[in-house]
């Protein structure tokens, strides 16, 4: 039943074999390392609003230059990554170009801020979706929480199944959202052409959204608004994380990729931008300024309802990049040994379903813990984001300083120039979002990195604990163990354990552990009448607290001090195992409790002490 | 640290021997038996206002009628277990009077009950006492569930303590609740002389808790009223379960309690509701009649503050008394192979702690699922209670007729009148709340009497599996076990694991499931360069969909088959113990999840396979 449910959910396992390199033409690779970047701009344009409206018509009237200076440091991060694309064909992600051109220090500080961006991108993504879907349909408004989590379930098992077959799916929402914004924006022209201008003072005294003191326009107030629409360049880097899923050449295919992205990302930002501020266009407090800008080219017809529609699919997509993304970095982490091994395993169908699992639960979390609001999960996001580009463009200075190939001083200013670009912009968000939520992250960081390093210490010190070598392995020399039983009574699961007690051992011992004064007396005589004297001894042990655990240990610890062997006792447990697992209610869990102390109990030798499970089936 | 933290909160282990009854006097008896029935006015009373507001003022005239009915069923009912009393000295719950008198079933119909009321009692008592305290704090209103889960809280703490000091702490509450309310009820009478009725009209139409259409007096609204009102016999068979704890003569003493107990009900019974009715108060929608009483009476003096504390400690202490009957029914039961066998432990401290955290827990449930609202609780109420009082009672009718003593003819009728009265109230409780809740008990109860038996069928099935009767255990003849032994490759956990298995059997096999192909042939080479071939086989099983305890169970079937033997190999689990909790994240629980595998696989053969865990215990 569990199964057929369980293949119905996730599908059938599939064999090691299947596992092979499918490689993506330009348009369907689009689509599949986009979405991170283009959806960005539903919360980008947000934000922005949400910083400039503060400050009423002469805030907003700041709009364009904001995004301007954000698309200019799109178009600088990009010929900066068109560079790292060229230099690491197999794939540069942040992680790898910063460990190996900075050191590992500098890897898993990159590492750190990825891992929480990814977990950011996905609860981000997925909130602003629901916003885009709660705009159009106001009643879902106080559903936020529910809804986003329902999405990211479906995407988590939509991943557990693996997302071979995804590459194709994805491309119906990104180009339905491209498509649908790229004429809206068209349409928006043709509009503010033939309208004009309109007037934000009129617009911003007619919504509930304005504060009703503005306060003034500040550089702090744009500083922050920057640091706030600068969310908008999170995923920027996925193209140079996956140049071998490009056709060959791999390298020309996903440069000119990565500039048709960038291309695509400033007309839709900076055209959605300029024409909310020259129309004049203002949100309520439960719609989002793009579906506000929609509703006011399309009033509320189907094209309008088709545009939520679009930007929800398209953020549920960027949603699902991270789930690509982080279980690939936390893989290789723990293939490096920086995080718990069983991040590694390939499960069932193919993928690295632990990963999975975990970052749906951060991501579930995150979403409860701040409500479903973006607003209020936008000033964690976009410093680990930052501090990963930063790190990968200063290593990729030192790759080029390293190479010296042909042109390498223009290379490496470019990239100098990028480094230096988004770490004025770290330093802007850490500064200006401090205290808005920032602040966990940089104090998150540096805790993951000691985090990692305190785990690989762990797995090299197991190994060196294990390892053989110089060594040659002694076997063979010990004599057979003694034996300890703990019993309750007499009955055929205590035969049986007897009977394998005896065929491996002349030394054993039962031990009755007597809860209620008088009935070890009455036990020794049915254990003689049985003639199990002939087979062990029996040993009671009164228990004046009731505790069964406790004086049977301290009894097995009494024993061993008796006998002078090298080797501490072996303990046999008989176990009744019900036939059914409700039944496990009604017995006590003894044997269960005594295996776990005996496993956590260090022998007082330092010796290991085997532990015999004797289960008993009952029938029925 | 724990244990400290645990000594701290729960107390020191107490021996055995330490066990033993203490007798307590009169009045101490009366303070410790005696509050579920008394405190039970403070709902009773709330009940019967919510029950005829609905009807105006019109209703509100009927309360005495309808207080004066449920006062007689007292008087019946508290005649009726004087008799029990007496019949049953060494205490005759309603378990074990209908089951002696009336057969099996009818004691566990009766067990039934009595389990859900004792449910119900804590839950019903610890909201209605935060309705005491919320009616003087009204900003405590909104906080009901938490308040309510806190007192259940300290509640559990001081019960799995241990209560032996808490009939000395009982009398505190008991009598503080008995002297306020009395002198409460003189006051009131003093006041109503002096100034006269009070016009219910007028405070009916001044209340917002009445409604703005009233509807018409019916037979069945006074019922339904009388039902509700009726939770107030709650409680009042403790005093015949609890015989043995009177100094002698303990009938003597235990009958002049009971009488002493249906005196001060009645009086604080009648006499609250004479006087609300007199006096014409009614209540607002958060606060309850009493409290509109005794503001009423005292406005917000000190003496009304002192009032509801009075009520919020005594139905603290009366919810407190579900945690004595509520363990010790179901250890009874236990013992008789009824319930679970680890009801019938004794904890550290003396008390079937067990029993105490199954209630806390059930309570708990209740009080959140029903929003800490004890007026949604009431319908729950008292079904089990009058089910189990008619079962006793008609057992007790059993009882005389079996033995005909002297004047047993009087004493019948009396318990069948009791019976019968009962039996009606039961009927008016079960048919008029049926939709508003009581449906949950009618369904609850014969599933519970089905679980009931399910469980003793098991224990005796167990016990027959088990037995050894008529037969002479065999043992000795079995030869050395083979052993089968899965390795992940070549290191001191592997070699001490391969050690133990040499000094028990001479047919070693090691497995490895290969889950990267190729690895196998690798190990293959460094089995052979440690010279472990001369030990043990090795065996590489493919692994096609990188699962590896499907393919190594499979290997064991497969070796098993191959041999003739009659006793399965026995598998030996070389196993990592951490030095610290924590790390256990850092690895495959592959250890665990075998031998859980192991556990529960019935071998093909109906035998029984033994497994042996070799831990190897890791040093930091």
């Amino acid at each position: 039943m569990a199964h057929h449910v369980r293949t119905l959910v996730f599908g059938s396992p599939l064999p090691t074999t299947a596992l092979g390199e499918t490689r993506l033409g330009n348009i369907r690779a689009l689509a599949v390392l986009s979405p991170g970047a283009l959806a960005s701009i539903a919360y980008a344009n947000q934000e922005i609003f949400l910083g400039l409206v503060v400050a009423g018509a002469a805030g907003l009237a700041y709009s364009w230059e904001v995004a301007l200076a954000i698309t200019g440091l799109l178009v600088l991060l990009s010929a900066s990554y068109m560079q790292t694309i060229a230099a690491y064909p197999s794939g540069g992600g942040s992680y790898t170009v910063a460990r190996e051109n900075l050191g590992e220090l500098a890897g898993l500080v990159a590492a750190a801020g990825l891992l929480i961006d990814y977990i950011l991108n996905a609860a981000v993504s997925l909130t602003a979706g629901v916003a885009a879907l709660a705009s159009a349909f106001p009643a879902l408004w106080a559903h936020r929480v529910a809804i986003a989590l329902l999405l990211l379930l479906i995407i988590t098992v939509l991943n557990l199944r693996g997302m071979r077959e995804v590459g194709t799916v994805m491309i119906v929402p990104v180009y339905l959202f491209l498509t649908t914004y790229l004429v809206m924006i068209a349409y928006g022209i043709f509009v503010a052409l033939s309208q004009g201008p309109g007037s934000l003072e009129t617009a911003v005294a007619s919504t509930p959204a304005a504060p009703s003191v503005f306060i003034p326009v500040t550089i702090f107030l744009l500083l922050r608004t920057f640091s706030s629409g600068a969310t908008a360049l999170t995923g920027v880097e996925a193209i140079s994380n996956a140049v071998p899923i490009f056709k060959p050449v791999a390298i020309r295919n996903a440069q000119k990729t990565m500039a048709t992205m960038a291309a695509l990302m400033a007309i839709l930002f900076m055209g959605t931008i300029l024409l909310t501020e020259y129309l004049a266009v203002v949100a309520g407090p439960n719609e989002t300024i793009l579906s506000a800008l929609a509703r006011r080219l399309f009033g509320t017809s189907p094209v309008y309802f088709l545009a939520q529609i679009a930007t929800l699919l398209v953020l549920i997509v960027a949603a699902n990049t991270s789930f690509a993304g982080f279980p690939r970095i936390t893989s290789l982490m723990a293939e490096d040994g920086f995080l718990p091994r069983q991040l590694r395993i390939v499960g069932d169908r193919l993928v690295f379903s632990n990963g999975i699992l975990v970052l749906a639960l951060l991501v579930g979390m995150l979403i409860v813990l701040f409500e479903g609001d973006t607003h209020l999960l936008i000033p964690l996001f976009a410093v680990g984001a930052f501090l990963a580009y930063t790190l990968s463009q200063a290593g990729m200075v030192a790759h080029w300083w390293e190479e010296r190939g042909s042109g390498w001083l223009t290379k490496a200013a470019l990239n100098g120039l990028g480094a230096l670009a988004t770490a004025v912009a770290l330093l802007i968000v850490g500064v200006s979002k401090f205290i808005h939520g920032a602040w966990i992250v940089v104090l998150l960081i540096p805790l993951l990195v000691l985090l990692f390093r305190h785990i690989r210490d762990h797995y090299a010190h197991v190994g060196r604990e294990l390892s053989l070598a110089g060594e040659t392995p002694q076997i063979g020399g010990m004599a057979p163990s003694r034996i300890i039983m703990p019993v309750a009574g007499v009955h055929r699961g205590v035969i049986q354990a007897l009977n394998y007690a005896n065929s491996i051992s002349r030394d054993i011992t039962a031990v009755f552990v007597e809860l209620e004064p008088g009935s070890g007396a009455a036990l020794v005589e049915k254990w003689q009448s049985y003639g199990l004297d002939r087979i062990a001894r029996l040993d009671i042990v009164p228990s004046p607290y009731r505790s069964l655990i406790g004086p049977f240990l301290d009894e097995v610890d009494r024993l061993d001090a008796e006998n002078s062997d090298d080797w501490p006792a072996t303990v046999l447990i008989p176990e009744f195992v019900p036939a059914h697992a409700w039944q496990f209610l009604l017995h006590n869990q003894t044997a269960l409790l005594l295996k776990w102390a005996l496993l956590y109990r260090r022998h007082r030798y330092g010796k290991t002490r085997a532990v015999i499970d004797i289960p008993f089936h009952l029938e029925k």
